[in-house]
């Protein structure tokens, strides 16, 4: 019963999700599957990255992790399997794996990277513009069965990398940037609780500033301030992020992907 | 193959909902689950309680809803596990339980509440924002896996209750008021089957005031008039609603949560 | 495990949908049960019709398809189950089936209908307004355990067909119709791949025409032609479209479902 998860730009009302789960229970019918995001921004594959790397670890191992975020679906861009750690990662070569081989250097992962190309592992009818459906979809169901990396194709090393923005030490603290706007509106940036590190003891003496507002003191979550209230917390997988306490703090400050974020220790 | 089903505020383009899954599934590889909603209103508790309560019914015996709509979480409102009846509830202690409770109490379920406070049964890492994932992900897993739910914490017999609004009898039939407004644009309102009893043998014979429209005589189903016309009829879980043939009845009366509706019979 | 697909206009906030998956797991504990879309616009058959036409053959066979828009429920209409080739249908005789019926035709797959009446496969309580929960989902469940089609009803051999639109053979070409604009905004026709045929060997021979737009020559994907450019291709169905690579083309073109499309070829 391997876990095998699908993430797109698809959306969700044209059924395409639906036809890869289709195809993929019908060579693996025992494979649960779960969607990670089908609301990704069209073609933003450092999104579909990001959203990658933070959620790997909280699946069971040897799960496999289907993305299809794929603006250059049948040109030379090369379709790609891989295993990062303990979870595996099918889809375009076109950058959306860094968020995961970040995760992999961090942690010390082992890497393998296979070219896609034993077409006995896919459709008979490969159509040029949804590989999902007619390539990533049925080799992660022959990888959920058992077939060996290595069978889908030819072993590479140099995959295609997102140059991922990494904060920069100053001397007040840290200046980094906005990489993520949630549902709720919650802020994510690029700064971690691996960056603050000790300085996270006097949650009190952190300044953060983000489109003009200065927030004084962090929190450790939304309760501990009242309703309206912009408050900077550690998010739920490590990176520091502002909310607004019931409230959405993208909108309140103006905020999108990219703007600059400054976190002053004293 | 127990039944889990999610039930959330946290959207669907996040991945969160999906990491939830992976932690299961990581502990209990064969359960089935099933999406109730994850685009309940930011903090709406009410909403996930009447949704909850309305659909628990149509579950398996021993099936067990998790519903993280969770303002407080990290601060000292309680983690919770309950049986009501022969399904489960793992949670927030803010509510959300409440309508669940009220289905208890009309059909004379037995229930059982524990504060969880086991931490085996958790994630070893506990984020201060996201006990979706870190505590009640695992602990429904581990109930599906067969783990009795007195081992999850200490017993308490007072959850925190929403007061619900219920309908008053009135000399000329009820007055109650809108809870939910669906995806059509569909409105239910508090007053029940239970509420009309032998009145709706004649259906001719009631009318419904919303807004300021008065509807005369019920009907059993939206084929029963024209497209455009404002019915009233009993909905699928037996709340008296307002629709649209073929329309949207909260658009086009300009319907929202709370507002008064009147049944008068005759 | 046997593959059972969901398709409705029922949106995603209400619960109504994990509603029929709590009924059909009921039954069949080990069902495989994958959303097709529940965000077809409301009370729209021909959309479902289409989706469902397109996307049937890419699950196994035995795969149950339910599917509910259904403006007539609790009227006259018939409920129905049908095999149609190696698949099943369950859900309102309203023309939902039609996309599936054509491509039976085009396939020369069996059929085979039966009207339900079999209350015995159905919930003890049926609503008036609920059949996707009340007598669809069992209905399809219990067809998952293998109870044969016959058992559900009364065979029937005129199931509601909607008049799709045909394309029409022209002096210089084909005219055919926009029939479904998807989540990027990507314009798909009923000109199909079997009208063109020879003509698409030489594909810069060929021209389209939308709204004004006139397109010379096809592309095989997306990335032939830069960011911004409109684009007319086969699309992963088989059905001719015009998309803007990286861009919405129904916004951009201004098309809506029906606009004329004409091909021409030299």
């Amino acid at each position: 019963m391997t876990v095998i998860t699908l993430m797109t730009d698809f959306g969700i009302k044209d059924g395409t999700v639906g036809v890869m789960k289709g195809v993929i229970w019908g060579i693996s019918p025992s494979a649960q599957i779960a969607d990670l995001s089908h609301m990704i921004q069209a073609q933003n594959i450092r999104e579909a990255s990001y959203i990658l790397g933070r959620s790997v670890t909280y699946f069971p191992k040897g799960s496999i992790h289907v993305v299809v975020v794929d603006p250059g679906v049948g040109t030379k861009r090369r379709p790609m399997a891989a295993q990062v750690g303990d979870w595996f990662y099918v889809g375009p070569d076109n950058g959306t794996i860094s968020g995961l081989l970040e995760r992999a250097e961090l942690s010390g992962w082992q890497t393998q990277f296979v070219e896609l190309n034993r077409i006995k592992y896919w459709l008979p009818s490969v159509s040029f513009v949804f590989h999902g459906r007619d390539i990533f979809s049925p080799v992660a169901a022959h990888l959920a069965n058992g077939v060996p990396l290595s069978e889908f194709g030819s072993p590479f090393t140099d995959p295609v990398r997102l140059e991922l923005p990494k904060p920069q030490r100053i001397d007040s603290g840290w200046r980094g940037e906005v990489t993520h706007i949630d549902h709720f509106g919650n802020v994510s940036s690029n700064v971690r609780v691996e960056h603050l590190g000790e300085a996270l003891e006097k949650k009190e003496n952190i300044a953060v500033c983000l489109n003009g507002t200065e927030i004084h003191g962090m929190v450790n979550t939304f309760g501990e301030r009242g309703a309206g209230e912009v408050i900077a917390l550690i998010g739920s997988t490590g990176n520091l992020g502002i909310s607004v306490v019931n409230g959405n703090a993208a909108a309140k400050l103006g905020v999108k992907i990219g703007d600059e974020i400054m976190v002053m220790l004293r």
